[in-house]
């Protein structure tokens, strides 16, 4: 029960993706069992930093590509995360990388967000350790110096959703299949202020109260539409788009760039670094409920039993 | 010349709606006279709560419908507003509710906003416990727990504006004779900073200051397009549709909605309740300048030639 | 070379308009050279305040015209923003002028934005003193009694855009060789926070974060389509249309519309006017750097170049 409560677990926040896609590959598209996959893939994928990201950095062109490799959904677990910030933060020091380009090394998926396994039945200390660390990946992302771009090639909800919010511009794969939102709500939770804060910055007040109310999962080209995502091509164009994005983005001195982002953002920044305390405050309180942890419970055998 | 005022007055902000739809039923569709409509009216209606106020709430369902009927257009008078804070404190109490759908029982008109009669002629007393009621009509809605919407079958202007923008949601009639917008400026009044605020919330920054100015009411089909309303269907398929649109909304966990929808809606709020003196000072020092009362007197004596 | 830098400089920020249309006056249409445009021009133009800007106001209508024509391109100098702050006081303080229309009064651009020549080898202390007056300009402009528009009859690049982002509307010709936005950054230089701002209240924040990271220049239809402009009307019909347009703000009632003006502007101009002087020391610290002069004369030098 409880290896099928973690293996379920693994899909983050992505339950109620349908009509959206669910990867086909946690079955395995030629019968390889879904356990068996994480090692399989990180053997093949395996080249820099860590397990479940792999980074590739071209110093002739400044630009990084980021995979996630976490099978089967890329869940923002601790490990994680742990692995993300690390990487950003060496990336942000070096002076040959002016770019980053975000994708997944996994198919139909980008990320589907927080991994559940994290705040299920866990202390109120590591749930506590667990959202300072997705605290950390949102400042991290949306303070960076680089010119951050998401290659959305797969379903990203919840806080997969979130961090391609956080990056300079979004390119989605054009498939309607693919969703993307912060449907938090839909499992009777609920994004925070800074989440909310970084979609009202993109999409504006209106409808990010009605896609937060409502737990809204678009389809890749109804968030195009609402200005969610800023691009959308072929599926198997994403990251070369993304490449040939950077192009004019390099084309603006650093400097000025990042000193206008800054602009743009600190002041959203700032107001979650000044309530970030009383942020994972509030977020220990509010997931150790009794009633949160039962919806987490059913809504992880629900999925147990879509696969089943 | 008083009861010729008085009847006027019950246009609310109506007035300058040309070139959208005045009622006909003011001067009677089948031949009643327009003083005799509102008790025949509300003899034919009458079956809860109040009597400019019909309230059926289906405890099956968790659906309240509040029917607006204080002929001739729904002004929003004192005992008007009144009996709305009533109903909504016995609404939000009732744990066998969950959504409200607000709706015009009279044809033509959703509501025509604040009773002009309650800030003509009137002491300053009188016309500060008129806002504070108006205020109290804002606060009731915009902070509700419940997933509201406005059923909009007929024109909105000014304060009746207020009242959907303050819903979750608006349908509206998709008859292009109706308007909606905060028209005040074209009367010589002012919406204070929390219409503003609500506005802005609602279609951003930019339409509310051009709308404001200008005083601009929107055609259906033009609210739709800049997001004033939400959604457009048939004049008779209105209240059905907002009906059907809550099952969206009860699909979503309570707690959640409410909590994300109070995220959303605090800061707005909060700053209204920090400033609610303030506000009802302004306006009892600006409408009861004599200038303004003559711009009252002005629209009145228009509205009454009009009908002659 | 002194010479040839001041006459580059006089392009302002325009560099970089490329694809968007290069004033062909500049090399004199007619063979008149460059050097001798600006008196010939100021001869023909003359008749009333200054040099720079000519103003007419028709009392009958209550409808100034301020014509900028500071050849070759609307450099806003110390002189012209001078000359401006003064016409601006002298018609604010006029009861018979409700309403100014800003246009150019040469061909091909409205205003190239703020002359480099008043940043480029200057003193600290005149760079502060420049730096103030561009301040004025704004604050006179976004917070004025006036209806304003903007008959944008050309291109509009940087503080240009500005100025056209400050009045109440803006009417632009409808030629897709004329670009207008926010594009410091492409120039190594950055738009300061309340341009920010005053773009923000515009089109939205995510719209002004894209423009202003990648110094975005709109074309005439783009800059309709993301809202910069309000309306787009052929060359030849822009001031006429800006003269027509102001009988639906005149229809209102002026105290209103003020009123309502300054509600949604206040909070942009008190937080400029709070942070008036470091928003001053950060421009002359910024610009005064070796790194940014150096920016300055290469771009003045390759303009020289372009046109040699």
């Amino acid at each position: 029960m409880a290896t099928a409560l973690r293996q379920s677990a693994k899909y983050g926040l992505l339950g109620r993706l349908a009509p959206f896609v669910v990867p086909t590959s946690v079955h395995g598209r030629n019968g390889i069992s879904r356990t068996a996959l994480p090692y399989l893939m990180s053997n093949q994928r395996h080249s820099s930093s860590g397990t479940k990201i792999k980074v590739d950095l071209d110093g002739s062109t400044g630009i990084a590509v980021m995979r996630l490799q976490s099978p089967p959904v890329n869940s923002l677990s601790l490990d994680f995360l742990t692995e993300f910030a690390i990487n950003m933060e060496k990336l942000e020091l070096d002076k040959s990388c002016r770019g980053l380009v975000i994708t997944s090394a996994l198919p139909k998926i980008f990320s589907a967000g927080l991994d559940i396994l994290e705040m299920y039945g866990k202390s109120p200390e590591h749930c506590g350790e667990f959202w300072k660390a997705v605290q950390e990946m949102w400042l991290k992302l949306y303070g960076s110096n680089m010119v951050t771009i998401a290659a959305v090639n797969g379903s990203s909800p919840a806080g997969g959703c979130l961090m391609a919010l956080a990056c300079d511009y979004r390119i989605m794969a054009e498939n309607p299949r693919y969703g993307i939102g912060l449907n938090e709500t839909q499992l009777g939770i609920v994004a925070p202020f800074w989440f909310k804060d970084t979609m009202a910055n993109t999409v504006g007040h209106r409808t990010t109260e009605l896609a937060l109310q409502l737990g809204l999962l678009y389809s890749a080209p109804d968030a195009l539409r609402i200005g969610l995502v800023d691009q959308l091509v072929p599926e198997d164009q994403v990251v070369s788009t993304a490449m040939e994005t950077m192009a004019k983005w390099f084309a603006i001195p650093d400097h000025a760039r990042q000193i206008t982002k800054s602009m743009m953002r600190k002041p959203t920044i700032d107001k979650m670094v000044s309530n970030r305390e009383s942020d994972i405050n509030n977020f220990v309180s509010f997931i150790t409920r009794d009633s949160i942890q039962k919806s987490l419970r059913m809504y992880m055998e629900s999925l147990r039993k879509r696969k089943a």
